[in-house]
C-alpha cells in the first residue's frame, strides 16, 4: 500500500533508483484531453538531475514512454501507462553501502520493515520515484489549463536566506529564469552562491518551496478528512525530504486575534471576494476563489560526502563514507515536483466535485 | 466524499452541529479487543465544551450510544457504530446568520459548493464533528495500548507566549493537572490568563498543540504516498482551524547543515537507536522506532464577539454581530482531538505493517 | 473491512440482529436531493418481517431515524446517519445455539475467523442487516427517480416452479399485488402455497429473483474490473443466501452460436438500439441505453424447524433443535433488497460517469 | 475508475490491444517472496493466442518484462511494474471498422461513454488486457503456492456438450493435457471436434469454467459487502465475455429443500469439516477450509466471420464484416485467466485477514 495517490484522477507508481525503470499509471485522464508528449518531457527535464553547478551531477535522461490511454493525440479516458527506463546506474557506487545504515536515509526503517531492500541508490525511497509524479503531474497540469489553473511553485528560502517579497510581488512567469528558481535575481544570485559554498564545503542545506495556485473555482474540497489543504498536506509530506507544510497565515498566524486574522468579504462585480487572504484560499476545507498558497519545508539532504558513524545490517558499528553524486541542496529540483503534487489535487479534487450536486 | 478516515482501522462519520445527532461507524477494531465504555466517554469529557472558563460555555453532555460491534465487552470484529444526540441546541442563537456569510468561516464555500446548507452552528462544518473523532480515536487508544504506544499531545503555545520546554523536559502525565493543558504549571497559568484576556475583549487567538507518540515500534509507514507523517500531518490538517504541521525539526531544521541534521545510528543493547532526533522518529516515511513528535498550527478561532462587515447569499453587504457562546482559543480543547487522530493514524498502520512480509 | 459499499455513493453499514440497533452512514448523496422519509419507511415495511404467512412471524417495526444530512427535506451533500433500533429481540430463543454452529450458517466461520462473535440471532451475519441496505437504498431510488430510472425487483422462480413469462410480458407494477411478489397473479398463488407447504413441513425451500433496471442511460460503468454487471454481481452476491447472479441471456446463453448471440443496432429515430437484447443492456461492461435485467439464485434458508447434526464450539457433537420464528423463502423478502443494491450500484455509476470526460 | 483490482494485494492495469504496450502495478506483493519469472512466462503462455488449432491465430510474443519491485530474485514489498510490450498488431486489419459499431461489442458504449476511443482491435475492451491479470496473477499464485493453496480452472461445457463429471472426480493435474484444457480426455475431443466445427463455420460458441480452490483456510472473507464469494463472483464476471457466475449448489440448489442443502459439520480429528459442500466453501461469506469452486459461464465470442448489419457512428445504416483472426471459442484461453483472477482474490482476502484479530 502507500503507492497511489488520488480517487479519481489518480496514479500508482513504481520504481528503484537502480532498477529497470519506473513509471506510473494515470487513471481517470478525462477523455479528449489533448496530451502535449513535448510538455511532459519539458517538465521532466526541470526534474532531472544535472541540470546546474548546484544540483547533483548524476546525468539521467529520463526520457518518458507514453504506453496506452492516448489515440491521436487525446486522452481516451483509459490508463495512461507510463515508463522511464533508468540509465547510468553505476550501481558500483552504492556497493559500499550495501550492508549499512546511512545516517537520517531509509536504510534502517526499509530492512526492519520489509526485511529485504534494493539498497542501490536508495531503491524507493530515492527521490528517483518523484520522476513518475512529475509525468503524471504534467497530464494534471494540461488537464487544469483548459480549466484557467495554474500550478506555481518557487525557491523561497535557502538555509536562514529568506525571499522577503510575497508572492504577489513577484512575477511568477520568471521562476525558471535561474538556476535555484527563485523569482527575485538579486535573491537568486545570493541563493546560488549560498548552495555553491554549501556544496563545496562537502556539506547540504534545506530550504522552502512555496506553492501558489490560482484559478480554483470556489468548492473544491471534501469534507471533513478530506479538506483541501489536508490532502495538499499530505501531497507535499509525501516527497523526500519535506518536514513541514503550512499555507495561508499558517504558523505565523497564530500570533493573531480573531478579529485581524478574518478575511472580510466584500462583493467584487458578481463576485464575492475576500479583502485580505489568510485562509490561504481555502475556507472550511473548500477553495473561496482565491489564489491558494502554501509553503513546503525541506530538511537538508541527508547524504553529505563526509564520513559519518553508523551501524551496519549485523548490529555492528561501522563508518558511512562520503561518496557518489548528490544534491547540496533539494529545493531547486523540488520546485517541478510541488507544481505536480499541486495539481494532482486539484485536479482530482475538480472531478470529484462535478459529482456533488443534483443539478 | 471525505467523512471517512483510515483503511483498515476506518471510521465513517456524520452528523451536524444542530441536526439530531453525530456519530460514526469504526470498521477494522481487531476481535477481541476490550472496550471500556468509560474510558471513552471520558475522553470525550476532555473535548466537550464548558469545561472551563476560557472554553465555550455551551453545555453538551456528549453522551456516546454503542450501538454494534460489542459483545460482552469485547468487541467482535465487525462495525462499532457510535451516536451522540445533540443536546443544547438553542437554533435560534444561529436564526440571525442563517443568510450571512460569516467571515472565515464555512459558510460561503458550503454555499457554493452544495447549493444548500445547515446554517445552524455551522452544520457540518462546526467543530462539533470532532466529537465523533474522539469517540473512534478512544477505541484507537485501547488498542495501542495493549501494543504499548501512548499518543500525547499538549498546548505549546498561545498566541506568542511560548512553552520553552522540549517534551522530553515535561510530564506528560501532567496535560490535564490544568485546565489549558500545558504540562508546565507556571506557562500554562500564563496561558490561562493570555486567553481569559482575549476572552474579555471579545476577541479570539490561536495556539500550537505538540503531539508526542511514544512507543512506535519501527516499521510503521507506507512509501511513498502513504507516509507516515504524511498521513500524520493530513490527520491534522484536517482538524478544524488546523493551518500548519511540523515533524521533528520541522520549519527550523531548514537553516541547518546535513551534517547537523543527520541523526546517527548506535546500538543500544540489541536495539538500534539514534543519538538525535531531528527525524522526528520517522526514516523514509516509516517509523524508526524513536518518539514521534510533531507540531500543529491553530489559527484564532474566527467567531469572534464583536462586529463585522461581509456579504449574505444575495450578494448584498451586510454586518455579522458577535453572538453566541464560542471558544477564545480552541487548543485546550483540541488536545484530546490531536491525540484521537494520532491514535486512528498509529492503529490503522500498524494493521497494516501486519501484511507487508512473507513470514 | 467490508462493511462499506459504492465509490461515490457510499455506504458504511453497521449492527447486529440483537444489539441495539443498526445503520448506515450514506455519503455522496447529491446535495439538493428532496428526500422523502415516508418512502424510505415503506421500502422497509416491504423488507420487514411479519408482513404475511409466508415471512417469519418476528414483529419488528424497523423504524428509520435520520440524525444528519439533511435539512428542511433536502439533502445537503453531507453524510446521511441512519438508526435503526433493534426492537422484539427476544435474545433467549437464541441461547441453546450460543455454543453450537449451525449448519449452513455463519456460526462456524465467525468463530474462527474472529474467536469470539455475537451469537444472538446470528449477530452480523443475519440477513437483519440488510435493512440497512433498503434505507440507503430507498435514497439512491429517489435519486435514480429524478433521473428517469426504475429499479425493479420480482420472484421469478421457487424451488421448481417457473413464472415463465419474460419480464417484458409482465406488469412491473404489479409487483407488490400479492405476498410472493410475482407480478403474475395465477404463478404468484402457486408459490404461495408452495412456500406455505414447505413451512408446515418445517422445511426451508429457494428460489429466483429477477431484477430489471429502466431507463439506465449509455455510458455507465467503468472498465475493465469495475464492469456495470460486475459490480451489480457482487452487490447481489453481497445478498445473504445468494449463490448465483447471471445477467442477460446469462447460462444459457452459451449453448447459442455468435450469429444467434449478437445483438443486431439499428436505428430508431435518433437512438441507437439494438434489436435483441441478450447483453442485457450492458456491452463492455458500460450500458447501452437498453433494459438491464439479471437473475439472482437464493438458496433454501439454513434454519429449518427440525433437528439437525452439528459442531459445537469444543469440538464435540451435538444437535441443533429447530426453534425460532424464520422465513421458509427468503425470495418474497428479498425483493426490496435486490431493488436497492442496484439502486445503490446506478447511483454510484452515474456519478463516476460524470467525471470521466473533458466537456 | 475500474482498472484497479484488490484492496490489499492490488493490481491497476493499462493498455490497449493495439497501443505500444498493456502492464500492470501490482503493490502488496509480501516482501520475501521469490519470484520466478519464467513461471510467469509460463502462465502468459497459457493465455497467449495462436496456441492451437481452435484459438486465433494471431501470433503474440506477450514477453512480460518486470521493472521494479524485485531484488536478487525476491519482491521487496514494493510495487511491481510490469510491461508488455505489443506486437504482430496489423492495425490495418481494424480500419474497416474504425466508425461502425460492431454488434455486441464495447464500440458504441465506448464512443457514447468517452467521445473518443481506440477503435484497432477493440482498445481497451480487447481481452488482450487479460494478460496484464494473468502476469499479477502468476505472482499470486506463487504466493498463494507458500500457503499451500492451489487455485485451478477447466472447461467443463461448451455450448450444450456438458462435461458430466463433477471436480472431485477428476484429476485437476490434466488440465493443461489438452488444448480444450478438460481434464476428462474423451469429453476434450469432443469438445474440440465442436469448437473446430463452429469455426470452420465461420461462427463461434460459449461455454464454462470451472473454477476450484484448495488449500484454503478457513476464515478468509469479509462481511457483509466484501463476501468471499461476492469478490470471487465480480472478479469473474469482469472477465471478457462472462455473462454469470455462481458457486457451491448455484443456481441448481434452489430447488433443494433446506434440510437437503444444509452441510452437516462432523469432526475429522482436530478439524471441523462439513459432510456435504454445497456452500462451495464459504459460508456467511467466509471462507470453512472446505473446497472452494464455482462455474463461470462464457458468451459465444461476439466476433464471427460473417456480415452483420448495423451502425456506424455518424447514425448510418452500414454492414460489419468478417475479418481478422478469433477465437471460435474463449474459454480454453479463459482458464489460466479464471485462475489468476481466483488467486488475485484469495492472495488479498488472505493478507486482509491477517488484521482482524487482536491477536
Amino acid at each position: 500500500m502507500g503507492s497511489s495517490f488520488g480517487k479519481l484522477f489518480k496514479i500508482s507508481t513504481f520504481g528503484e533508483s537502480h532498477g529497470k525503470g519506473i513509471g506510473a499509471v494515470l487513471e481517470g485522464c478525462p477523455a479528449g484531453l489533448e496530451i502535449n508528449e513535448d510538455f511532459i518531457q519539458a517538465e521532466l527535464d526541470r526534474r532531472k538531475p544535472g541540470q546546474s553547478k548546484i544540483t547533483t551531477q548524476r546525468q539521467e535522461g529520463d526520457k518518458v514512454e507514453l504506453l496506452s490511454g492516448i489515440f491521436e493525440g487525446k486522452a481516451t479516458g483509459t490508463p495512461i501507462g507510463m515508463v522511464i527506463y533508468n540509465e547510468d546506474q553505476r550501481s558500483k557506487d552504492y556497493s559500499h553501502i550495501a550492508e549499512k545504515f546511512r545516517p537520517s536515509h531509509a536504510d534502517y526503517t526499509y530492512q526492519v520493515k520489509y526485511g529485504v531492500r534494493d539498497y542501490r541508490g536508495g531503491g524507493r525511497s530515492s527521490a528517483r520515484e518523484t520522476a513518475a509524479r512529475v509525468a503524471s503531474g504534467s497530464i494534471a497540469k494540461m488537464f487544469l489549463k483548459t480549466l484557467g489553473i495554474e500550478c506555481y511553485a518557487y525557491v523561497s528560502q535557502v538555509g536562514s536566506l529568506k525571499l522577503e517579497k510575497s508572492y504577489q510581488e513577484l512575477d511568477l512567469g520568471k521562476i525558471d529564469d535561474n538556476i535555484v528558481r527563485c523569482p527575485d535575481g538579486p535573491t537568486a544570485e545570493k541563493m546560488i552562491d549560498l548552495i555553491d559554498e554549501v556544496r563545496k564545503s562537502r556539506d547540504t542545506i534545506g530550504g522552502i518551496v512555496t506553492g501558489v495556485i490560482k484559478g480554483v473555482p470556489p468548492g473544491l474540497g471534501e469534507p471533513v478528512f478530506e479538506k483541501l489543504h489536508a490532502e495538499l498536506g499530505k501531497a507535499m509530506l509525501s516527497i523526500n525530504a519535506v518536514k513541514g507544510f503550512e499555507f495561508g497565515s499558517g504558523f505565523e498566524g497564530i500570533t493573531m486575534r480573531g478579529s485581524e486574522h478574518n478575511d472580510v468579504f466584500y462583493k467584487d462585480g458578481d463576485t464575492v471576494k475576500t479583502k485580505s487572504n489568510h485562509s490561504g484560499g481555502i475556507q472550511g476545507g473548500i477553495s473561496n476563489g482565491e489564489d491558494i498558497f502554501f509553503r513546503v519545508a525541506f530538511k537538508p539532504v541527508a547524504t553529505i560526502m563526509t564520513d559519518q558513524e553508523s551501524v551496519d545490517v549485523h548490529g555492528d558499528t561501522t563508518t558511512v563514507t562520503g561518496k557518489g553524486r548528490h544534491d547540496p541542496c533539494v529545493v531547486p529540483r523540488a520546485v517541478p515536483i510541488v507544481e505536480a503534487m499541486s495539481a494532482l489535487v486539484i485536479a482530482d479534487y475538480y472531478l470529484i466535485n462535478k459529482t456533488v450536486r443534483l443539478t
